[in-house]
């Protein structure tokens, strides 16, 4: 099945994309959290989203939540590891599952952390963002990894059935629900070093020999999650339309840059999803 | 008294603006009319505003007025006919009044109403926008008022204790309050004719000869309302930090382009809003 739009994220870039496309009757499918999106729930008090005044973020989330609801649009609860242009359609990767769509919004928001030194350079050469992807290339070998939510825990465990050794290094307090085997590393990541590839991560306090490292974020860097997108300052460049340089491809909110708040990203949102409607309509 | 940002418009766009320029402390101007816009409260049925679902847009009116009542704010009933760039600040012109402020967030919607044939090429020669600024040039002339809202009555009015002849022709329906000697004219423009001046007006099945035309409208153009500002396809011409041509000069909504919704709209207020703020710090 292909849909016509697959919307990346459930913040409100997102959801305002979502109920835009859904009222032009275009087949949409929406990856994100039911809890909407960490950034919403976590709000103190939200004063400035234009006709609903001193509110706090949980409230704001059930708004949302009821007007999502209402029109029948659900949540899928799975993290995009990669969105590949295949020229008429593109295809959105879930580990081993695979979501096919004719437009992509990305309405990922924003990770605060900025890569750690090293990180970059040995990206795809022992340094990975999708521990479950990649962990075939780890049988019998020494991972970490370093994980900024729980979700990362779950990956751990995964990678824990093929590696000999996973070490947990948790950016996050909490309960850690971890498989047997995987040791816990309180310490915080300064610098990945390595020849061809990475072979050691530089804590502040102690340092490990690897093979591989992931680091597991709230979102993952749009380059890295669209090949071929065009990013500037840290942010996915996109027209007064919402289009990035890759065509169906559109983005909004946090991820195409600041301000970071919700009715900016509520609007771009809506203008993505009616500009991939005009796109798919013109086809 | 010189305000830090004068709003111009009280749709969603100046709305947002508002509250977000209010929420960083800053000495705020809000022009626009108690009923907000009509482009709200004339819609029958709102779905596509998210956190709201299956409104009319007489509640979004409620709603985003008491938004900006708890916040204090409130909306001076003016409407401005001219914004000049004055180096340090600007000055906004209401017939005899002078507003200053040191930024200026333009929030003027967009009229649908396209100019008639003739008129643009009239425009200051005969032809006119504010019938009550340039009244004093029309004594003892012949005056046409083509009013395309209520508002258009009293500049009718203010002209016929100057004018020999006003004639009024209504582009909406309704009772019209007019001053005695006031000729109604039901019929509809077609074209601005003249020589150096504009001196006759084809109505479709009929033509005056007169002195001076004036097209009262829901919104003026913005070239026409700030001298210098860039425009682009009728829509005012801003990147994406919502920066006209003018410094100092921001611009957000519909007049800025498509779509022309809501959510859109708030979301590029709060964006020009925060940017004049920072603006306003920096210097
Ligand atoms: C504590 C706090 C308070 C705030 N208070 C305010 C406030 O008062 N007013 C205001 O206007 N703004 C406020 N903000 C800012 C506001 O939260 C953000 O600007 C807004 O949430 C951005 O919306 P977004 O849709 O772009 O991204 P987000 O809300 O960050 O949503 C992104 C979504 O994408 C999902 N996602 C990411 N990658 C993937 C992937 N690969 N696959 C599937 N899903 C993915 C995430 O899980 C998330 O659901 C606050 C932020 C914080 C942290
Ligand atoms: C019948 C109808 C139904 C609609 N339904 C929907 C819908 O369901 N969903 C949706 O998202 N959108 C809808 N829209 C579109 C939406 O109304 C507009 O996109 C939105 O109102 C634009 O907001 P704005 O703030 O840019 O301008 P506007 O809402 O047009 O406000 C402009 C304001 O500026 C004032 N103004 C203009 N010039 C001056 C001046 N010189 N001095 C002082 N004040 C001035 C005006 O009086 C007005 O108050 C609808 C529109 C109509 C007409």
């Amino acid at each position: 099945m292909r849909y016509d739009i697959a919307i990346l994220g459930s913040g409100p870039a997102g959801l305002s994309a979502a109920i835009n496309a859904k009222v032009r009757n275009k087949n949409i499918i929406v990856f994100g959290n039911s809890n909407l999106s960490d950034k919403i729930v976590k709000a103190p008090k939200v004063d400035n989203y234009l006709g609903i005044y001193d509110t706090t973020g949980e409230n704001l989330k059930e708004m949302f939540k009821s007007h999502i609801d209402k029109m029948g649009i659900e949540i899928t609860e799975e993290r995009i590891n990669n969105v590949y242009a295949m020229g008429e359609y593109f295809a959105l990767m879930v580990n081993e599952k695979t979501y096919e769509a004719t437009t992509v919004i990305l309405a990922t928001g924003i990770e605060y952390a900025k890569p750690i030194k090293g990180e970059e350079e040995f990206l795809g050469r022992g340094v990975g963002y999708c521990a479950t992807c990649d962990a075939a290339l780890y049988r019998g070998k020494k991972v970490v990894i370093v994980g900024y939510n729980d979700e990362a825990e779950e990956e751990a465990n995964f990678v824990m059935e093929i590696a000999s050794n996973v070490y947990y290094i948790p950016m996050y307090k909490g309960e850690y629900k971890l498989a047997d085997g995987i040791e816990v590393i309180k310490d915080v990541p300064i610098e990945v070093l390595g020849d061809m590839k990475a072979n050691k991560l530089i804590l502040r306090n102690s340092e490990i020999d690897v093979d591989g490292i992931f680091f597991i974020r709230n979102s993952i860097s749009p380059k890295y999650l669209v090949p071929g997108l065009e990013v500037e300052g840290g942010h996915i460049k996109v027209d007064r339309s919402m289009r990035t340089n890759i065509k169906g491809c559109f983005a909004s909110g946090d991820c195409i840059g600041k301000p970071y708040q919700y009715i900016k990203a509520a609007g771009e949102g809506q203008v993505a999803a009616l500009n991939a409607v005009s796109y798919i309509d013109k086809k």
